[in-house]
């Protein structure tokens, strides 16, 4: 058993709505870019919970919002959208995940990453348990119906603090929701209004502008947040102030939206800071600064700010390449780059370039970038990035490349430097990074630059998880360009 | 919770051949009949289990052999087609059902119905499992997991000792497929042997013919066989003659393809049997004898050899019509019988006409064929059915409708000749049909017909799983005509 | 420009029914035994033409009812089956073929072959003509459109006269439906009249009957039927009387669907005479009598009748399979004849077996289905044909192998007996063929027996339509089992 | 016969590269933003052509690159992309469009719109030609046909000088491609050399760009380049000098792709400029600088630059929403608006603010954006068009609206002021637009500003297409999100 380490995704819920599904419809469109592999809607009409997953994007699985949109109409839904990796798609992994046990239906949706998930499973497999998934969502149901917790005054806050790792949960029983975030709080998750009064949750905020409800305030680390005929209650399954906060910094830098909130911080504003900042710890004599589009845009923004230098569009996405292309060979691969980052020649053509992007991962697709800008002319490029060089692999939902495949961790930056041919590099200093944040400095994880990590991770784990079998499940899926 | 009771299904596996899985799809395909509303294929190469699902046919599933195929490709398959019903689909009960648990990976096949799946389930429920389909055949995962079962020294016989109802069914283990079939034998299950030397299991011995493998014997009441490395070999979990058979005679006069051995009979001849004992007790003077194809083909023959009137074809099956049409009216249905029933008017015009069919359910398509032969100009129509009145429901896998809908229930012999509009109305005896069968006649059930049921049908069952509620999961399957 | 040769087709028309498009719909399902290969229905309100095609049988390209015939929803309706081939498929030449002209707008649907296509399409390019498709049927709508045509008292009647061949047309003005077959009547159509008083026309009587209309008349050679809002009219053509006909035999001996009535003749009927006469000159002491299903059903029953023999059901065919398979090789090929004909060893073993088949083309398939019967334990086999040797290819639509791949034409009677591996093999006569027919014997086409073309063909047009490019035109159509 | 008037679209054509057809995939790509209705690839091994259409986006239409590519493989290619359009989609429009006459095969891609197309078609519809689809660029097959036509010297360039509009063709015959375009330059084409030295020829340089190619020239207006073995040459089929170019500025306005070169300059740099005069036109004291992403963003740059004031990213678009959704309700459709273009408050909130778009045609989405924006917080809105009132209808290929439609038509600048409810709104000038191109002003087409058309246009036209019926021809092709 592998356990898919891939959990960076989006969820959204909402309660009371006669419109509830399109609204969630809506919402997780907004979250798109938190997954693509799988999209799924569960809705209740307050006593049957209806459940519609399928692989690939949102408007894929509900086609135009289509008849599963209208079969799934009820007042009561959560939805939830999956990161899209580049291996093999695995239905049974779409979420919301729905069961059935002693108390009821239950449909859970899941962002982040249960470092336990392993030791739990192998737990409840002792006793007796089948699992049907490879996802590290199943067990929290498997945690849910368990006889000794179901008893509990409040069952749902002892399980949770059975879980460890980084998790943002949505619950739908029948007839409520129940909203949780890890003590930590190291994903984001939101509470809003609509216009109409009704409440939503959602891991971004821009998924209330999206469906035009206002911001009420961020689902608190170690609560849980209920949503209900009787608007919206809070308890805390942690008490408040035992555990400092762990928010992941790299949402900020990379994953969330331009336009959310999250942490207390607009995304965008925070990134300018990024680049204002990086102007200061690494300048440079140039004639331009230009961004990656569109996860560098904001900081190159930010550097021009900062540096005085003149911003302009030297690089064009293509609004119409899907992530994932069949490529035969190295020369179409090549050709790839080019077609979704288009280079304006007349922007870089005899100038002094710098180019500033969110982080450099494994650096082949930084050096094929900075190679396209030389052949279209610049005369010198200064490469930028808005965070520190990436070191330490995430145990809570980000799905970076083993140790090996980071660039940082095997070359110096004069090393990086010379392997994608830059004249300079750049690496936001992790000081410089954590100067830009609102909150107290040490309520941040910076474990992928630090190494140092919040929750502790028993490295055993992962030889654990090794051994298992593999199990694969697929069904007749089509994945697009 | 409403349980399925629509259990007909049919079951392929083979052991060691190096195309065990096309040999699986064709064996699927012979069994066609036993069920189109889903197939699946799960294969094993020694060590990891692979499975396929999806809506519908087997040749839709599977795509002309396509590319699904060629990923399952393992020398250890088995596979499962289901029982199409009019309402929704539900993937998540398609078959094989593949889980993990304490010892590994296992796939199960069902065919049959349990009658104490919901009170397993419940108590299952209450030790706090979790369930994820609808289906009768996932308690049988759970009751496999469980740890006191698990260490037995035969956890299987011991877990198919909890089982009650009908069941033949397909455990694939990483190493080895074990067949099991209950100890009264309701449902047929045999074992043939490829040219290659491969052994293989099949509901009906067509799926034996279909890939040229020969036929071995029927797998025993209450035993189980195992098809592995040594080849195949038994043991009993029931002792042998501790439990008087009781086979499903409908399999004979309706379910099985004609050209299947079951019950140690081939299945044609025993309807032509029943066609000439049908003639005995329902003689009339007619001009020609014709069958309701395809199901009364055979004992129409029968009953044309018994009473000396020709056979002639007076009716033609179009081989293009799929089972489900979308109807808007009752003109738009009553065309589709005509297009999937067409008359040869010249047969029947002006002729005194023996119709025979295998059985009348609700009698409403009885009635449509009857006046479309009175259009056709028949002078007179006398039907004969080749089995008894139905009159009680069949909790051991077969599809019938609520005791309400059986229109002998609700009506005697003489209103049913009224309502369907015929000169005559003959059905065979009980007597007469078990006077057809080889082995003896207390070794077959007779309960549609006689209520007499041979394991004892808790009936407060029925409350019990209506009280919970309804658990619907879907997805984008298209349903095609 | 390699013409398609494979021009056997079906045609449903009908004017004036506020369900056209559904009666249409049902129409040409009950004449999918005519083509599978594609399906189009155009629609008029009066005024404008829509038109809808697609690749694969009728239920596939119109799914169920649904969408597109909601779309086409007019009072005017023609439609047409297309005749599938092994080879590639080419939705350019999906019918009704739709064009505009000076005229207006004009769809055609056609069954036959026009042997002076070529030379026609040759004539027309010389005067400036573009062609978008492979199918001889594009030509007809080129001849309606010129000038000197469109100035005649009767254009239709005019062009008609231009054609060559084998051909029934559907002709959709948006006002009417004209209705045109060759004057040697060559391929069936007949005219039909609703309950509702509408009339319809269709290729054969069959599709009448699916939806509840009676049959009226056959259209004659020669003959053009209009069907408006004045009802139903008709001219000729050419002058009756002036043409000797030439019916197609092969319609009756195995084209045309058994409860269609044809040539004046019901199909099944003739065939049982075929039997009778197959007996008569080819007798032999036998047990059994048995078909190969269904195209020898009939005559198989003829030949029970002729010689005394008991009918028996020794073979089943399989209502699941589709006619296309991708048989990666000759093991599964095999396999594949089982699946589709699977043999109730009961009926043959150690049994002296009559089989009777309509014809014997290559021959390859009738030596797999013996050795099948032979390995089912036949203890003799008596081949019998209900038609001819056939030993010339057919011009006139019906898409018989090149002469050099029938069997009739390379082996003697005795080798041909020799090769397919039974102890006696008996063709009906032509004339034994031609006295089970109503009409005079000189008004069939016998030409596929015996070489006698009652419409000359030239032999150099093959060598010409050899000598053009190949025009492959393909789209994203999938073809299914 | 209602002409498609929607005639924007891309081009891209390849000669003698191993790997012809999956460059013209590549350059397709990169042209998508000229149209996303349907698109497709003809290719030729040098005898015979082959030709691949469908509705929908490149990549959905080839499928990552699949099949349909693999089984084109030939050395010579040429493709289309054609403009998406609200309404009805009509695969038989698709493109290259390919046919047979009596020069062999030849297919045909384009783009602009020929004015004279209804008239051709009704002269040569009287000749006695027919007509399959709804596109002008059919006319061109027939024209080319003509016997009187094909005994020219230079057939091609003799069609040439019958047609009348704006026109980008590429034609294929087995041997060649010849790339022609309009004497008047109306819209791009550009001739590109890849690495391994093969020609090109492509809408825009973009598609150079993303294959690597290198920029050779622009096609010349009146020329025809001919791409066959012999490399690349050209000739004339209308004089040089005799005609005054009239290039679409709309291309640079809002058409192109922001890394194109086109009439000699690139659209990004062109469009700053139109920013930077705007500034100057149309000052205001603001706080921030926003664009509408991504039409206006190049402009709203140059504003920020002639300004001083900050340029920041005001609104971030989406890139998962497809173009049409289906919108039950105006509530529906105006959270589109918003999952489109997501404003960051942040940027926006008690700020004035300068928002730069290219162009205002109807106002309707205009004033929803500017509604948005107020939603957020701003606290004055000065909106700023970087191109003059659209007042007329493009009859050369671009898709505005009715004359009816056209806002800018109907109200005054300050009533259009009044309905989008901002504080102030500026036009640029169509002097200003015209000091911003590099060539002569009097070398650009600016009808739909001033109303003063190059080509003389026939307004009788439109009326005698509006007389013709409407063909409409569907098949059951998939609109997807």
């Amino acid at each position: 058993m592998v356990f898919d380490k891939k959990e960076e995704c989006g969820l959204f819920g909402i309660y009371g709505a006669s419109d509830a599904v399109q609204q969630t419809f809506f919402g997780l469109y907004s979250l798109q870019h938190r997954g693509q592999e799988s999209a799924g809607i569960a809705s209740s009409d307050g006593e049957n919970i209806q459940c519609y997953t399928g692989m690939g994007s949102v408007g894929r699985v509900f086609r135009s919002g289509g008849s599963a949109l209208e079969q799934l109409a009820n007042p009561i839904a959560i939805g939830h959208v999956r990161y899209s990796t580049s291996g093999s798609s695995k239905p049974i992994n779409s979420q919301p995940f729905i069961t059935e046990y002693s108390q009821g239906q239950v449909a859970v949706a899941h962002n982040g990453n249960l470092i336990n998930a392993p030791l739990l499973r192998a737990e409840y497999e002792a006793y007796g348990h089948i699992f049907k998934s490879t996802s590290d969502t199943e067990i929290i149901s498997h945690l849910l119906a368990k006889p000794t917790h179901v008893s509990k005054s409040d069952p749902l806050a002892h399980v949770l603090n059975h879980l460890q790792g980084a998790y943002c949960l949505l619950f739908m029983f029948p007839d409520r929701i129940e909203a949780a975030r890890d003590p930590y709080g190291i994903r984001p998750l939101c509470i809003g209004k609509t216009a109409e009064g009704h409440y939503c949750v959602a891991s971004e905020s821009c998924a209330l502008d999206a469906i035009g409800a206002e911001f009420v305030r961020e689902v608190e680390p170690g609560e849980i947040v209920t949503l209900n005929q009787d608007g919206v209650s809070s308890r805390f399954f942690v008490k408040p102030g035992t555990v400092k906060p762990a928010h992941c910094i790299f949402e900020h830098v990379y994953f969330s939206k331009q336009n959310s909130n999250i942490f207390g911080q607009n995304v965008h504003e925070f990134r300018k800071r990024l680049g204002r900042q990086l102007a200061k710890e690494h300048p440079v004599d140039a004639d331009v600064v230009i961004a990656i589009p569109d996860s560098g845009s904001s900081s190159a923004l930010g550097y021009a700010q900062g540096s005085g230098i003149p911003f302009d569009m030297g690089m064009v996405r293509s609004h119409y390449i899907g992530r994932t292309f069949i490529s035969p060979d190295q020369k179409m691969r090549e050709l790839q780059v080019r077609l979704k980052l288009a280079i304006i020649p007349e922007i870089v053509k005899d100038k002094r370039v710098v180019v500033v992007d969110d982080s450099i991962v494994r650096g082949t697709t930084t050096r094929s970038k900075m190679l396209a800008l030389r052949q279209a002319g610049a005369k010198e490029i200064h490469m930028r990035a808005s965070c520190a060089p990436i070191r330490f692999p995430c145990f809570y939902g980000v799905d970076f490349p083993t140790k090996e495949e980071l660039i940082a961790n095997n070359k110096t930056i004069e090393q990086i430097r010379d392997f994608i041919e830059v004249e300079s590099l750049g690496y936001l200093s992790l000081d410089g990074m954590l100067g830009c944040v609102d909150r107290p400095k040490d309520n941040y994880c910076t474990a992928c630059w630090s190494g140092e990590y919040p929750i502790p991770v028993d490295v055993r784990l992962n030889k654990f998880t090794m051994e298992r079998h593999q199990m694969t499940l697929f069904d007749n899926t089509v994945t697009e360009l």
